[in-house]
């Protein structure tokens, strides 16, 4: 029943905050020994993900590469009813040993 | 001097317009025979990116699929003096044999 918390590769879901919050969020992950993060966002968000994994790797965690990147389309449910079609990303960044 | 026009990757920069201005673009440049396709967005636009890429695989262009993505930080010239990094994507569209 119990896994292993360190085998289970921890997500940060980047909203509509500011860059640098993401980023905070992402260092405090890796600097708890997390070797594998993954940044996940949607739709206008995708972009402040790339930011994110940017600003990280070059600048605060340089040890932190880009292991795989993945885009999808998720749909959503719409508030007035029916669903609409959202473009997604996962950014995984991995630290070298 | 004379480089084979078919072994160039055709680059599809995508900006500020709309979506559908883009999938038909790359629709266009895959019926004419390009087997790989790069899509290139800077800042704001990478979300649009992927949302092209996204449309393109799943409703036009079912036997394409995402061959490669890359991030990278590009740095600009400010308008005012100076530069700035803004955040650049570029997503590897390729058509199955």
């Amino acid at each position: 029943m119990s896994k292993s918390k360190a085998s289970e590769p921890n997500v940060v879901f980047i909203g509509s905050k500011t860059v640098m919050s993401y980023v905070l969020a992402c260092i405090t992950q890796l600097n708890e020994g997390n070797q594998d993060l993954i940044l996940k966002a949607r739709g206008r968000a995708i972009s402040r993900a790339v930011d994110t994994a940017e600003i990280i790797r070059h600048r605060f965690v340089t040890d932190a590469q880009i292991k795989k990147i993945e885009i999808s389309t998720e749909k959503i449910e719409r508030r007035e009813g029916g669903t609409a079609n959202v473009s997604a990303i996962e950014i995984t960044i991995s630290k070298k040993k």
